[in-house]
């Protein structure tokens, strides 16, 4: 579909330009071990973090942003108190969120607190493989934060969840899988490194939110995030082939990437 | 005040020296996501972090110490119940100790425990304008960790909370306002891209902690802090122009900066 | 003892390829200020970090790793909790586990628990000098978390722990000493810049447990580790001479060092 490709390959530039222009604010609950990250990679998007977890703060300040990441990965006591609240305040303000089922399956906590976010209407759900399937209820795929599946054979547990949520779901892998009731697409960017560098996944997840922020269509915010960060991990592929020095490339090309034709 | 200016020149060299002949040990209790950061970033003066924020060990620990900060961004279970008892230790043991009040304003628990925490003067007060005027009492100016006020219009605040604490304020922004109840002053150093790089503003802080400690004269230590990290981002933008490798520059620039004219 | 240590460097070359071939699980309760750089080394070196340090999820997920690091520093409330179960839960499945007593010394809550920890024969025990001592009884002689004391100091309180452990106990410094009941070895590699950055003693007990869990002999993995991480440094410190850039350097060399003679 070169056509669809190319009018979205114009609508991803315009999303682009869009975080970089509004700096839109998103408030992150997300894994402890990838907190740098996520929080570098939102400021060399344009985009600016907000990061406080508990249930005293959460709720309040989410309100202050323009999109919310859940991320349950590293689930500290105080994230898995103030998740629940802080989604009811984030959804009463019609913000969108992003939810990130990092290494559910066999965890006794954040499996049923996936499931039960998913009455919440994710706007976006950002998975590997193995957490996808986990959460459409499938049998456990994963071994710690790694998929064991490939986003292909998550494709149904993908329409799964986007029928019960009426939104859009990313099944990350060395080609994303973009999908909502309506479209599927894919995108085949990144490199190999971007899997040696810890929180690459969960930055995809606030990039998602971040788009989500600043296009109303959680399709083509989903599509953009994944456009963006794969094209971004494409450059830094070229500038290094060593885990390091990739994840500096990484951040400096997520502002590289042009957002004109 | 060139003269001015020149005197001050050779103390910010003097203190610099100090941090890195003395090597002090600063206690943090900081935001999760700057953890990093604000770590390596004292590593790089030359002064060492002590990073512990339950009530169980933090009051103690912090004796150990030569400093210690309190930075309220992403304010944890633990830490808003550690800071008051290990604030207490520290002013009872004649430490020099630095509050940042990050992204208070509308925060419900932030906003009261770092007015409580006024009543134990400390030493150095650094904060961004927004969160300097929400600190004395002014209307809430800020989104998130961001300023939406410039310096410049925080002086006032600013006079406010020396006037209360007797001690230093330095309100940071593109130029920072040093001041306290005689004296003030002006540090247009640095870099854009330092608002692009996670707890650049936390690690201001940081060092201004371990400057305190080496340095008896609150005013100096917080001026030479914001001289030191802004030659430092100077130079680190002269490197790149990238968010991700300025963090990696702006690292090596704090071990960079001359301590000898 | 030239024979013995061209063995030895076989033995870790062959440690290094399996940890690359077999890419172990390290489950890590860690120092939160070290996390990102623990979890990056451990990328680099090929092995895949998982990381939750709460009761109601940790001693459930350490079942899906293949070693397990206790790191004591930074000691937040949730991993105080789960600490305890989690070490019982590794060694009732018979996984190595590796116990490093971060800052322990003075501190009220990390020192009784780390010395109980013994009870549970940790694999390998790595230390610096100070915390060898204060874990084996001795008088305390750290300050925060770094060593006032050298590592052949702590060679008496080294031998005490491992006869009590009957595991191997590896104290790190300038030249890192690894003993065990029969034998005992020292490594003089690394760089002085491994000490100006943040949590790369916390990162050399993550790799020992990466070696641990393909190596059954604990002092050949513990050695192994040893020498990859000071190989590494001492490649980087061939690539820069500042702290921020050596960061970048160091989790390079971790990839780079060759597991082929």
């Amino acid at each position: 579909m070169p056509g669809d490709e190319a009018q979205l390959g114009q609508s991803v530039r315009t999303v682009i330009a869009r975080v970089r222009e509004r700096e839109p604010v998103v408030h992150c609950i997300t894994a402890a071990v990838s907190m740098p990250l996520v929080a570098d990679g939102l400021l060399a998007s344009g985009a600016r973090p907000l990061m406080t977890e508990t249930l005293a703060e959460a709720p309040h300040l989410t309100t202050e942003a323009d999109a919310l990441v859940i991320n349950l990965g590293t689930l500290s006591t105080d994230a898995a108190a103030a998740i629940p609240a802080t989604v009811e305040a984030a959804t009463a303000a019609a913000m969108p969120w992003v939810l990130d089922p990092t290494a559910i399956g066999r965890a006794p906590v954040r499996t049923p607190l996936a499931r039960r976010l998913l009455a919440f209407s994710p706007t976006i759900i950002c998975a590997n493989a193995s957490e996808a399937r986990a959460l459409a209820g499938e049998t456990h795929h994963g071994r710690g934060a790694d998929s064991t599946a490939r986003p292909g054979e998550a494709r149904g547990a993908a329409e799964i969840l986007a029928a019960r949520t009426g939104g859009t779901v990313t099944v990350t892998g060395a080609v994303d899988l973009i999908l909502d009731a309506d479209r599927s697409g894919e995108v085949a960017l990144g490199d190999a490194l971007m899997s040696r560098v810890t929180g690459t996944g969960c930055l995809h997840t606030a990039i998602a939110a971040a788009c989500a922020a600043v296009e109303e269509d959680p399709y083509t915010a989903a599509y953009a995030a994944a456009t963006w960060l794969g094209a971004a991990g494409h450059r830094a592929g070229k500038v290094t082939r060593r885990p390091g020095s990739f994840r500096v490339a990484l951040l400096d090309a997520i502002d590289e990437v042009k957002d004109e034709s």
